[in-house]
C-alpha cells in the first residue's frame, strides 16, 4: 500500500509530504516501509497569517473558521497534486492519503474536557484527489482519555527502541517533544511528552528584530555572536509547565506570541542587545529540553536524535549538546531519513494503521487509558478498490479480546 | 447490517435515534430496510442553551467550541447507550452508528467558500460504544460544489418517487425543506431546497409570550384563536431568500433569533395581540412553504407528506392545507413511519451507504457537480469484524467509470 502522509506543524510554515510504500512483514502485525519521495511546500503567506491570527485571537468568527477548514483542505489537496507532478507520479500511484491537518486548538486544561481541533477538510482532499483520505488522528486518543499527543512516539518506538542504547527522540518544530526509549524495553518502555517551546520563541525574536523580514533565525546567525543572559533564562524556565509531571502537551495556547512578547519586553528593559536576546531565547529552548531530560527522563541517556526544523539550527544543537555533556546529540538526518520528513512519514504510517484497524497510540506516551485505533476514513473514488483488496487478502482474524497493534516496523531503501 | 442513525436538528431540542436493519436486495444496489426501534432523548437544558448561544453569537471562543465538540460527542454516546438499555439491546446488536451531529454553522454566502460545521465528536461516540461510527455527511457534498443539504432527499426519492402521483416531501424542523418528486421520473427527477423557517419563528414567539415557559406552541394552542395579520405576513415573505432560485439552503444564520425578534417588534408596534402574532408567525411558515411550491415546484402536486415536529402542529398543518387547496396535505405518520424518526432513519441509510462505498447525494437536489460518497468512518472496536464481513461477502466489483449508487430501497415491517 502506497500512502502519502501530509502535515502542517505548529510553525505553520508549510505542508510536508512523504510517499511511503508499506508491505506486510512475515509475521502478523509487522510491516516494512520504503520512503519513495518527500517534499515541503510553503504556505501562501496570507493563508499562514490567517491561521496564526485565528490561533492567536482564540475568538474565532464561526464563519471564518468553517471556511478556513475548507480553504486549508484545498491547500492540502493542491500540495498533494503539486507533489505528484513534481515527482512524476499520478494519483493512481497512491492508495491512501493520511493528513494530519493544521492544529488550531489543543485544550488540556485542568477541569476542562480534553479536546483538540485540527482543520483542513479531508472531504475536500478526497474529492480533489480521488484518493481515500485518513485524517483527524488526535481525537480518538483524547476520547480514550489521552492528551492526543505526541503521536510521533509510535514511529519513534518502532524504529529506535534498542537493545543497547537508551535513546531520546527529540522533535523541535514550533513546539518541542521527546520520546524516551530506555534500552531493552522495546516499545512498551516508551514514554513521551512536550518539552515546551521548540522554535516558537526563536522565530518570534527573529521576526521582531528583522521587522518581519526573517521568519526564523537561519542557521542561528542572529544568536551566534550573542551571550545568553542566564538570569533571564532561569526566570523563563521557572514557568510551571516545565515542572509539571508528564504526560503533558502544550502548544501556542501557552507558548505563543504573548509569552514571547513578554520576554522581549523584559530583555529590552534590561537593555540586552539583539544578539544577547536571541542567544537567550535559543538557550531557553535548549535548556528547557535538557531540564526535561534531567527531571523526567531516564537516568542515563546514550543518544539524542533530533528532528524537525530546529535540527537545522547549529546554535540550538550546540546548546543542547552543551547542556547534555554525557549524551551524544545528533540530527535525525544521520539515520538516513530527512529530519523534515519525519512527521509526514509518521502520519503515513498512522493512516495505514487506521485502514488495517490496528491501534496506533502508545497509552504510556499520551496518557490514554487504552490502545485505540486513530483516525477517520474519508472515502474517495478509490475506496472500494482499496478496501476490497485489503480485506480480501487480509488473512488475520481480528483479535477478539485485545486491539491488535503493530509490533515491528523495518525501513528499507 | 444493523445501523443506528442519530441526529440533533436545528431546533436543538433533542437527539433522535433509529435502529434500522438493512439487507441487500436481490439486484446489485438495492436494499431493504426494517425499522426496529426509534426514540428521542431531550438535551440537557444547559447544553441546549450553550449550543444556541454559540450559533447566535457567531463568535466562538475556540476553547469552548473545541470542548463542546467533545461534550456533544458524550451526549450522543449517552443517548445511544440509553437507547440500547431502553430497548433491551446491547452494543453487540448494532454494527454501525451513523451520526449527523449538531450543525453549528452552514455557510452558503455568495463570494465565500461553501462550508459547513457539524460537531459531536464521532471518536468519542466510537470509543464509548465500541461501534464504528460514520459522521460528517455534509462536507463531501460541499467539496463537490453542493450546498451539503438537503440530504434527506435521498431517502425521499428512494421511498416516494411514484408512477402516478407527483409528491412533495416536506420536513418542518427548525428550518423547512422540501423534496419534489414529479410522477414517473424516479429519483433522477427529484429536486429539493430549504423552504425557509420551519418551527423557528413559532418557537421564538412561544418562548417570548410564555416568558420562556414553553419551548414551542404545543398543538398550536397559542395561535389557534388568533387572526394572522396579512400585511405583516406579506412583508415578511418579501425577504429575498424566498425569491432566490433553488438549489438553496438556509439555517439559523438567516432565520434566527434576530429575524424573529424584528418581527415581534413590528407586531408590538402595530399592537397585535399575542394570539394574532402567533397566528401570523404560523401563517408565515405555512405560506412560505406554499409560495415555494408555487414559484419553484412542479405545476401540479398531488400530495404533500409532512415530517418533522411541525407535522404535530395542527394550526400549521391546516394553514398549509388552506394555502394548497388542490393538494392533499398529510402527515408522514400516515405512511407507517413516525415523522419524528425520518431524519434518524435517513442518516442510518446514509451511514450504511458510506461503508458500502456508494454515493448518496442527489446532485440535482444539493447542486453538487457529481455523485459523491458521503461521510467519514471512525473505526470502533468492531471495525475489523464489520469490514471483513462486508468486503468478503461483497460480490459486486466496484464500478470503474461511475460511482455506484443505490437505486431501490424497500421498507419492510
Ligand atoms: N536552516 C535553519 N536554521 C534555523 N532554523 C531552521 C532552519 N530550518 C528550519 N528551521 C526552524 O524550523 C522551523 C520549522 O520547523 P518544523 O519542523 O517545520 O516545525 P513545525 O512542525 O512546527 O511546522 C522554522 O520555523 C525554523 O525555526
Ligand atoms: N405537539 C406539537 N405541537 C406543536 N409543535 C410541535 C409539537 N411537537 C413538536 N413540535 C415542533 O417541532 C419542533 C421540533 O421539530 P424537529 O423535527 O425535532 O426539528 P429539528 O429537526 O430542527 O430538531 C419543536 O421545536 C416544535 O416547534
Ligand atoms: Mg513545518
Ligand atoms: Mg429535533
Amino acid at each position: 500500500m502506497r500512502v502519502v502522509g501530509m502535515n502542517s506543524g505548529t510553525s505553520v510554515d508549510g505542508i510536508n509530504l512523504a510517499l511511503c510504500e508499506f508491505s506486510p512483514g512475515p509475521q502478523a502485525n509487522t510491516l516494512s516501509c520504503r520512503l519513495l519521495a518527500q517534499k515541503e511546500y510553503a504556505h501562501e503567506p496570507a493563508l499562514r497569517q490567517q491561521v496564526l491570527r485565528l490561533c492567536r485571537e482564540k475568538h474565532a468568527p464561526l464563519d471564518e473558521l468553517t471556511e478556513l477548514n475548507f480553504v486549508l483542505g484545498e491547500a492540502f489537496a493542491a500540495a498533494f497534486l503539486h507533489f505528484m507532478r513534481d515527482e512524476g507520479l499520478t494519483s493512481r500511484d497512491v492508495d491512501l492519503i493520511a493528513s494530519h491537518g493544521q492544529t488550531i486548538y489543543h485544550l488540556v486544561e485542568a477541569g476542562r474536557t480534553l479536546s483538540t481541533l485540527q482543520i483542513g477538510e479531508a472531504a475536500v482532499i478526497a474529492h480533489r484527489t480521488g484518493i481515500t483520505t485518513v485524517a483527524d488522528f488526535r481525537v480518538a486518543d483524547m476520547a480514550a482519555g489521552g492528551q492526543g499527543a505526541p503521536l510521533v512516539s509510535f514511529l519513534d518506538a518502532l524504529l529506535f527502541a534498542d537493545d543497547e542504547k537508551t535513546r531520546a527522540l527529540q522533535n523541535i518544530g514550533g513546539i518541542g517533544n521527546v520520546t524516551f526509549l530506555p534500552a531493552r524495553q522495546g516499545s512498551t518502555g516508551a514514554y513521551a511528552f512536550d518539552t515546551g517551546p521548540g522554535n516558537v520563541l526563536i522565530d518570534y525574536g527573529a521576526r521582531y528584530f528583522t521587522q518581519g523580514q526573517a521568519g526564523f533565525d537561519e542557521d542561528g546567525k542572529l544568536a551566534r555572536n550573542g551571550q545568553p543572559n542566564q538570569r533571564l533564562v532561569d526566570e523563563i524556565l521557572a514557568h510551571p509547565y516545565f515542572k509539571q509531571t508528564p504526560p503533558k502537551t502544550t502548544g501556542r495556547e501557552l507558548f505563543g506570541d504573548a509569552f514571547a512578547e513578554a520576554i522581549l519586553t523584559t530583555a529590552q528593559q534590561r537593555q540586552l542587545s539583539m544578539e544577547d536576546t536571541m542567544a537567550t531565547l535559543t538557550t531557553v529552548t535548549a535548556e528547557s529540553i535538557a531540564h526535561a531530560y534531567h527531571n523526567f527522563g531516564p537516568a542515563q541517556i546514550d543518544e539524542v536524535i533530533v528532528s524537525g526544523g530546529g535540527s537545522y539550527n547549529p546554535v540550538l544543537m550546540a546548546g543542547l549538546q552543551a547542556a547534555l555533556p554525557d549524551t551524544q546529540v545528533r540530527s535525525f538526518d544521520t539515520v538516513g531519513l530527512p529530519a523534515s520528513a519525519k512527521e509526514a512519514v509518521t502520519f503515513a504510517l498512522l493512516g495505514h494503521e487506521t485502514l488495517y484497524g490496528r491501534s496506533a497510540n502508545l497509552p504510556q506516551c499520551t496518557g490514554a487509558s487504552a490502545h485505540t485505533i486513530l483516525g477517520k476514513i474519508t472515502p474517495g473514488a478509490n475506496y472500494l478498490r482499496v478496501m476490497q483488496q485489503l480485506f480480501k487478502s487480509e488473512q488475520a482474524e481480528p483479535a477478539a479480546a485485545e486491539q491488535p497493534y503493530l509490533n515491528k516496523l523495518t525501513f528499507v531503501n
